[in-house]
């Protein structure tokens, strides 16, 4: 069976693709999401497995439900 | 601003709507997820900030998507 790419990357890639889409830098994203910018750097790189509660504040981030950020993953 | 409840709560909430929807016991659902039963029991109380590979094991073992499994919280 196929195997999709590990949800660690897609969760990265969609993080990316939506912090950019609202033309943040990956610096200024992570300021609104008061996390540290290597952090974040590491999320959109899959490097990172992280937990609800960093999930929801990048949703609020993104102001969208965590629902949401998670579609198509 | 009125908060809504933690999102630990919630999710522990959603877990077990859906999980007692398919008629599984936590000991039988924890096998399912190959995760400890006291665990489980955790998440359901929210107690855990669980992280994203387990949240894709338990949405798999529900048989729905992440993005489904967190819709509304």
């Amino acid at each position: 069976m196929a195997k999709k790419a590990d949800i660690l990357i897609r969760f990265g890639e969609r993080v990316r693709e939506l912090r950019a889409e609202r033309g943040y830098s990956q610096e200024a994203f992570a300021h609104i999401c008061e996390l540290d910018r290597t952090y974040v750097g590491g999320i959109e790189r899959g490097e990172r497995n992280l937990a609800l509660r960093n999930i929801e504040r990048i949703a609020e981030s993104l102001d969208i439900s965590i629902s949401e950020l998670m579609k198509g993953l």
